[in-house]
């Protein structure tokens, strides 16, 4: 079993070679610490910065079994780890952090929002459905419009259908294959926000500030930190955010979707229990990014500090926005990140660019 | 034959694979590029954060023909590559930057305090030696007290004896092996200065702020930076480190030595073709930092921002001084680097910290 704080020179286990898991192993190398990745796609992202990639899909019990020995402490880089991959670490003798509890919560937005609930987090009014009595009895409580999504699997705007009067229920239903789903009350927001926070191995908590968000296609595309926000939402944000990492006995990095409505209040769209496409400001925005203080967190290190030395404007590239790079690196504000993916497919995250200014302006 | 600037995805060589090396293949990594090391130690400290590593020394014509197929650009972290393995990569068609003549200069005392004469840029006096007869000729000529270094090899104080007084020349000539060396005139120099410089493909030039450094046993244990200095002093550095870049057709980044002397003039000490310990702390007090830079000038981007925008103390962890990790890893204005290696032989370069404050104090 492995001794927290991990010692230099420990192995951090990432499941998961995209571009998170590749800016985590980047960090998690700043600090001595050596990497395995597990990934099925042979020579990942995150895989050609470690130092092993074990080549795998996330059920291949070999492979587990391979990667609990190695490592000393397990993360991931996507929320949709099979709970059975999970289990079977533990039970090899591997820690994974952050833990079972956070992954349950977030893979089905159901027991999300149930959970939020419970804690006395706000979120938009929700029903389950799973048939179509269930829809009818959800579209009848929560009215319409109101929003169709799947409960498992669904991201960047995937698996959502609108219901714009109740007679469309069925169709839209059809549109996301009749599985098992939320309905939800639209938002009435007036911004996307969110909140980057960590919770370390002894309970402390740190949250970086407030972001805000802009969506196209239901993908992020920009983000702006820090936000402009009042005092007051700032405390509800980071007691929001508190809230949820004490619940969960949480350990890692987490991002929190906030919907702002006009008169200040704030509801949770939704979580991610990992590193946040939203956070990728704090790169170039702050001293300790998101992605060292994940591997802070993880390997039972103290938090590292959250403010930030720059006002950060964030933009993904996506697809072919990365044919962009001979400008970009042109730009002197302008820090470049890249994910070492090769073909830049329609849509596809390739990496982002963090534009610098001055905090105070 | 490579095209400049060097497309996302491209691969970058690097020949030796410690600390510095692992730096850069970071930052490579942050740009989308992949990277090949070539070292002789297997799973070295860069190695394990790289795509591949040709495990081999520098003169294995046969890895040496494997990087240069695998690589668009080949650099180094060091600056006693073997003159053959530069040529040999070159006869291969490989783009090697920086280029023979920086090495050629870099590797030798006498060619490198000659090149700088020639180039009208200031160092203490000097004299080769190669024998008796030369040591007596030089040592009439420079005076005593004096230092003599082997030309070739030494670095971190190794290699040198002083000479109090004429008497003791030919046994400071025995201490370090009788081999050809270089007499040279004491600086009476009030400080350590550096500049860390890059010059990229299409001849632009940008320095980082001079940093001051302090050492030990003739090794690096602090450096602070910005250095307080003049503009006179600033615009002297520059200017000195601005002509040897031009001179040597250079491509990537430098680290010129400097002394101070009590009147402000610099004299250079000596150059290194390649990233510096002195410039570490631009890692946590610049937004490009000179890992990042190397890799934009070698690659034939446009080079980033030098200004600073932390002030930073940067120590050296040395031997067991890593042990203190717990310690540093909890102060909040430190931020902790290491390098993966594993046994804390004394003396040996195991990390470093930047301790950050604000520019304005």
């Amino acid at each position: 079993m492995a001794e927290f704080p991990l010692v230099p020179g420990s192995t951090i286990g990432i499941l998961g070679g995209g571009q998170l898991g590749r800016m985590l192993a980047l960090a998690a190398a700043r600090l001595g610490f050596d990497v395995v990745i597990q990934d099925p796609e042979e020579a990942s992202p995150a895989g050609r910065v470690a130092a092993r990639q074990i080549v795998a899909t996330y059920d291949d019990r070999w492979a587990l079994k391979r990667l609990a020995e190695a490592c000393d402490v397990v993360t991931y880089e996507f929320e949709n780890v099979p709970a059975g991959t999970v289990a079977e670490l533990a039970a090899l003798g591997a820690v994974v952090s952050p833990g079972a509890k956070a992954l349950a919560a977030a893979q089905d937005r159901v027991a999300e929002k149930s959970f939020l609930a419970e804690i006395g987090v706000p979120t938009v009014a929700f029903a389950p459905v799973h048939d179509s009595e269930s829809l009818a009895e959800a579209v009848a409580r929560i009215g319409a419009p109101s929003l169709l999504k799947t409960r498992r699997e669904g991201y960047d705007g995937k698996g959502q259908a609108w219901i714009q009067r109740a007679g469309e229920a069925e169709a839209a239903f059809d549109r996301i294959g009749r599985q098992a789903a939320i309905l939800e009350a639209p938002a009435d927001f007036g911004r996307e926000l969110s909140v980057i926070a960590a919770r370390g191995r002894d309970g402390e908590i740190a949250c970086y500030p407030v972001s805000e968000n802009h969506h196209e296609g239901g993908v992020l595309r920009r983000t702006v930190a820090p936000a402009k926000i009042t005092p007051a939402t700032r405390d509800q944000a980071e007691a929001i955010a508190a809230k949820i990492l004490t619940a969960l006995d949480y350990v890692g990095v987490i991002g929190v979707e906030l919907f702002e409505l006009a008169g200040g209040k704030l509801l949770v769209n939704e979580f991610a229990p990992r590193v946040h496409n939203t956070g990728h400001w704090t790169q170039d925005g702050c001293e300790v990014d998101q992605f060292e203080q994940h591997i802070r967190a993880v390997a039972g290190w103290p938090l590292g500090p959250t403010q930030p030395h720059h006002h950060v404007e964030m933009t993904n590239l996506l697809g072919a926005d990365v044919d962009a790079w001979r400008k970009l690196a042109a730009e002197p504000e302008t820090r470049v990140h890249l994910y070492g993916k090769g073909e830049a497919r329609s849509g596809r995250k390739m990496g982002h660019v963090n534009r610098l200014r001055p905090l105070r302006d």
